[in-house]
């Protein structure tokens, strides 16, 4: 494993200290390459650098008047849509954007992948090119919630819809691996998203995962309910990707929604047209704690490298803020600790 | 079929025209029997007369100063609480308030059964007593959202948490039914909750679902995700209990979550706590609208009678919204445009 650092010359192996250096797919999203290319330029530095994928014509022109330091590009030649059939579409475009981003983390030029394009070809790509970590079965995203008393990891939220409860036990190991490493919390507290607070309670999925989760050394707090996710009931909250996928979409629509009924009152007389604008400043700060632009997409767990999932209409400051994210991760040793997570239950994988 | 009047005569079976009889559990909730009963009191009159269920050492005080001639007393011996296993309960229990309550349905005493105590405990009432409609294999939850276009019917919200594709069939069947008849909507269109708009996403369920709703005559517009679940993409949207009942309890999560985080707001500067006093009012009117206390509480389809499921810690206000909710529902024949909309699809049922 080597990778070229910013002046092209051959470095050693990625690991902890020094900087960090991670792909990114200049042609995903919404709003590329045009402000994933000026979120690149934003977060590289001296302890960041950044491999930024695309074709030419499209890309290089963005960088014509940019400090090239620490930003180096890397020529792909067409891009995956989010109308393709994303596992069919990797296997069918090996030098797209997302495939080439993700072989320079599996050929060790970098030490992640950070995308904004269509999360099932990040996930594919991911799969199929990065490859499984060592003793995983079954790669999940991770997303972190804003809740009342401190982040709230839930997994998976969306790369598996079909799942067995031994899944969601690896689900649970992930977790704590990223809550304790990329969140920061000592003995995260572990919880089954469920439909009541009872042992036997939910799907046949959900009680035969509650039983391997009690047994799994893990600090198992039970059953967390759809209205305590928010709460800190627990820090890492386990579920399959339908349920997972529907409840984070939920929260963000629900979220939205709230808010545009706010305005709306807010407008509904001269008293409440005043009161909102005093208030407006003040509402400002929650709407950005509650944005997921702030803390950086979502996570891929469970493959050799550390991919950061963007929203698709992320801004330049969404894909800054996604490349600090993905550097810290990687700084923090996410995959030593998710690969010794996983050893202490499966010793011989 | 025949049932006793508000003065204990006999009086003719139910149908659409004349008074309303419901039965109400004056036990279950946690502010019962005095919100119980005060609710009751609130709403009976000429047009809506109710069965109130209980014991009598506990029911009878709070009626002593009340006007008797909309509301009966029906004595009960014992309570289920929701610790007990719901249909373990309901079975050993004959004598208790929600199975006596159940029982007054069952014989035609009245039209429909109201209740605020344990949810798997009314639903076990309902379906050993009250028994199941013509054609219907798996009688579901229906709860009203307050969606940003009007009402939108989430079904199952909890009833069954393991379905098969042909119950999701069913729900969206019973759902327009209960969308035509008790909220209104002339052609309701039907979504599939899901993680993507495409035919092929989601789990095995999903996908099958998907199948037999698109050529189910309904007007299907195909997968909602959990994002457009309050904007109207859809006026029923169907899904199995367990992803129901999930997104349920994180929408009351998230909102409840939200308005905490606006008071904090609120208090966080001298400016904001002004423009906080102004907007307080139209707020409240905001904050009535989405409160569940405020529609009525969930219906469980599918069973002989109308069965309003109401929140554990309903004010009397939300009984009395429920009783309202229930008895309208009777007047509009929600039962028989169900067993149509089925009969439509099992000629043979």
């Amino acid at each position: 494993m080597t990778r070229e650092n910013a002046n092209g010359e051959l470095a050693p192996p990625a690991c902890s200290v020094g900087p960090v250096v991670l792909s990114l797919d200049a042609e995903g999203g919404d709003h590329a390459p045009l402000e994933v290319v000026a979120g690149a330029l934003e977060a590289a530095g001296p302890e960041l650098q950044v491999l930024l994928v695309g074709r030419p014509q499209v890309v290089e022109p963005l960088l014509q008047e940019a400090d090239r330091r620490y930003v180096q590009f890397v020529p792909s030649r067409t891009v995956i849509s989010c109308l393709d059939e994303p596992a069919a579409a990797v296997r069918a475009l090996p030098d797209s954007s997302i495939v080439v981003a993700a072989q320079t983390v599996a050929n060790g030029l970098s030490q992640g992948l950070v995308s904004a394009g269509s999360t099932g070809a990040v996930l594919a790509a991911s799969l199929l090119t990065i490859k499984r970590a060592s003793g995983i079965r079954r790669p999940a995203i991770v997303t972190t919630l804003p809740g009342e008393r401190g982040p709230v990891a839930l997994i998976d939220s969306g790369a598996n819809a079909d799942c067995r409860p031994e899944h969601l036990l690896e689900f649970g190991l992930m977790g704590v691996a990223f809550a304790r490493t990329a969140l920061g919390i000592a003995r995260p507290r572990v919880g089954l998203l469920n439909i009541g607070e009872e042992e036997a309670k939910g799907t046949e999925l959900a009680r035969a995962a509650y039983g391997l989760l009690r047994s799994s050394g893990l600090d198992f707090v039970g059953n967390v309910e759809g209205r305590d996710l928010l709460t800190g009931a627990a820090d890492v909250v386990v579920t399959d990707g339908f349920t997972g996928n529907v409840a984070l979409k939920l929260l963000e629509g629900s979220a939205h929604s709230l808010f545009n009924r706010i305005r709306q009152a807010a407008n509904s007389s001269l008293r409440a047209r005043l009161g909102g604008m005093l208030l407006r400043p003040a509402l400002r700060g929650l709407r950005m704690s509650l944005d997921p632009e702030e803390y950086g997409g979502a996570c891929l767990l469970g493959v050799r490298g550390v991919v950061v999932i963007c929203h698709g209409n992320s801004s330049r400051r969404a894909i800054a803020n996604a490349l600090r994210f993905g550097a810290n991760t990687v700084r923090r040793a996410l995959l030593a600790a998710l690969e010794e997570e996983i050893a202490k239950l499966r010793p011989s994988a």
